[in-house]
């Protein structure tokens, strides 16, 4: 569509003629004047149609809500009266010259120029499509791409690269179950989809590539609820040549650049206390405490590192197992208790630990053994 | 590894005692001097370590090629003669005074200080995480991110919004074979592997995204030959309120700008030479023609735009068929021929559009029907 402006360029264009597209956000019939407020991804703009101009305000007449149309006509500066300063074009309107409809719409199953909290979950899925037209979720899209380039650039800046890793790979023994995909051209086998991207991570370490991220895809295949999804993105980082210290002190500053710079949120403590696991567990019963102050503040942050996880715990049929994954290290000074007798062995700790936010795990890590 | 230093950063040390870890990459021993080449992600730095040093030296005498090592020592400047031009760090070296063996290497199955081009493809692939250290496959990894990251910026410069769409997903009707995932909850159903995220690329031109890209994990269950992968990456890009020309302009933009910014290539010919599929047939009997001047330099790009692909084609079975996909719109003069007719219907062109580069299609478009 050539020479078409967004909403939000009205306001340098007074006085021009200009082309709009997109959906109409609402309607309001005032007789001889019909109000459109137009929706495009930059935001909102109001159009206003006059009687006198037949062709457009019969189009007008016919339009409702969430019609797809392109509109014709000149900014202009809106009585000062009518002004609305919640908009961000709220000082313009267009009047219309022309009214095209592009697309007609049914009847919407449910409001989306709400938060859309109010609605429930399943109807908002069910039309993904039309729930993403709410502001709201078109902030969230926008502030997700935000998230991964910023975080991107962080961890460039400090010598990373990123790597996408294969999705086709081998099982891992992670803690959930693996979706399989049989080969045709291999009958009788099947390639996994990763849980993590953890043998090819460690594989570039092996390859020289000594800092590496990447926003991994995952796949569990596992019940869900609460907290679990069969399929998600983290982000995921694996370094050479260091020790746990490095891995603390980057993670902070990474999650306090992230929490107050892209989220504008304020953090209750930093640099971040940190607890063991057997502290975390005797003071809060639990290995990711919620330290929060004021739990009903949902500007603040709170996050705490859980260091010295157990590296054995007493598994159901009554052996000992690795807590976390085989490859986990053992804290130098516990080396000793490696002696086979099954009280050591659960006092044993890793070189493993977790951040906590509001009494959620967002974050572990371990030093791999090597 | 508390105040490690990377090689590169030794020219900014002369006279400061520095700790480097990484992998040797060469040995030589003068008798009562040994060098070695220690390299790290950021280059290489050699290293020297006289036998007046008595456990240093000893060490120096066992290590071999990709032993993992630790140094400390004094950086100095090389004697005028001793100074190698082909290495960034080749006017100084690192006077050894303690060396720590941290891993030990078995001989390796191929070099790795030559671009690798002589060595069987299957040995390299077998071998991948030992290939990797070759220099010259370090540097693709890193032009690789260097080329998502400046066509993200492109993009998002231009108002798109990167939107990571799903994995596991429904079937699509791409022009191979979907992996398919058994669902454990679902008896009897099945996940696809996306083959593109076209269904979620659409439902979010219907969502009001209107600038859409993301870099895309693809899979496709083919027999592997020749420019086939089962699983790849691809930038996809969808757009609303547009006509064919505006995706080309902004192809031709993104395409000039990581040829020559990124990959510093010469273009034969801006703007891109433009050809219709009729004429791309009848002149060089391809739809993918390669129309550079001298085929031998390996340093120029001829692009070439073939249009007007046809939107029917005769199938193997003698009806007729969608050509490319059934999404594809029809060009506005073309819509008349759709009377049923079989020679008009293989007369009708699409509102499709490839790019070829020195013989080979390396994007592919179209308007969708809306």
């Amino acid at each position: 569509m050539k020479n078409r402006i967004y909403t939000k360029q009205i306001i340098e264009n007074e006085g021009n003629e200009v082309l709009l597209a997109g959906w109409v956000a609402s309607r309001r019939d005032h007789g001889k004047l019909i109000f459109l407020d137009i929706r495009d991804k930059e935001g909102i703009a109001q159009a206003v149609v006059s009687a006198k101009n037949d062709s457009a305000y019969e189009a007008s007449q016919k339009v409702r809500g969430e019609w797809v149309v392109a509109i014709k006509g000149k900014v202009q500066k809106r009585p000062e009266n009518l002004r609305n300063p919640e908009l961000e074009t709220g000082d313009y309107e267009i009047a219309v010259d022309a009214l095209t409809i592009i697309n007609e719409a049914k009847t919407l199953p449910f409001p989306i120029d709400t938060d859309g909290y109010d609605i429930s979950e399943d109807l908002r899925l069910k039309y993904r499509y039309l729930d993403l037209r709410r502001p709201r979720l078109g902030r969230m899209l926008k502030l997700r791409q935000e998230y991964k380039t910023e975080v991107s650039n962080f961890l460039r800046k400090r010598g990373f690269t990123c790597i996408d890793t294969p999705i086709l790979t081998k099982s891992t023994p992670e803690g959930a179950r693996d979706f399989l995909v049989p080969s045709r051209m291999h009958k009788g086998k099947f390639y996994a989809l990763p849980q993590s991207p953890q043998q090819y991570k460690q594989l570039l370490m092996v390859a020289g590539v000594e800092k590496y991220f990447q926003f991994a895809r995952a796949f569990r295949d596992e019940d869900m609820r609460g907290d679990r999804l069969l399929e998600f993105e983290q982000l995921d980082i694996e370094m050479s040549f260091i020790e746990q210290e490095d891995v603390l002190v980057l993670t902070e500053e990474l999650v306090i650049f992230v929490s107050e710079e892209i989220f504008g949120k304020k953090i209750q403590e930093k640099p971040f206390p940190r607890l063991t696991y057997m502290e975390a567990q005797n003071k809060y019963k639990t290995d990711k405490p919620d330290l929060r102050a004021d739990k009903k503040d949902k500007n603040v942050l709170a996050y705490v590192w859980v260091t010295d996880f157990p590296m054995f715990e007493k598994k159901e049929d009554g052996t000992i197992g690795p807590a976390h994954h085989p490859f986990t290290a053992i804290q130098d000074k516990d080396v000793k208790k490696l002696d086979g007798s099954k009280k050591e062995m659960l006092n044993i700790r890793a070189k493993q630990y977790d951040l906590a936010l509001n009494g959620f795990e967002i974050f572990g890590g371990s030093i791999r053994t090597h």
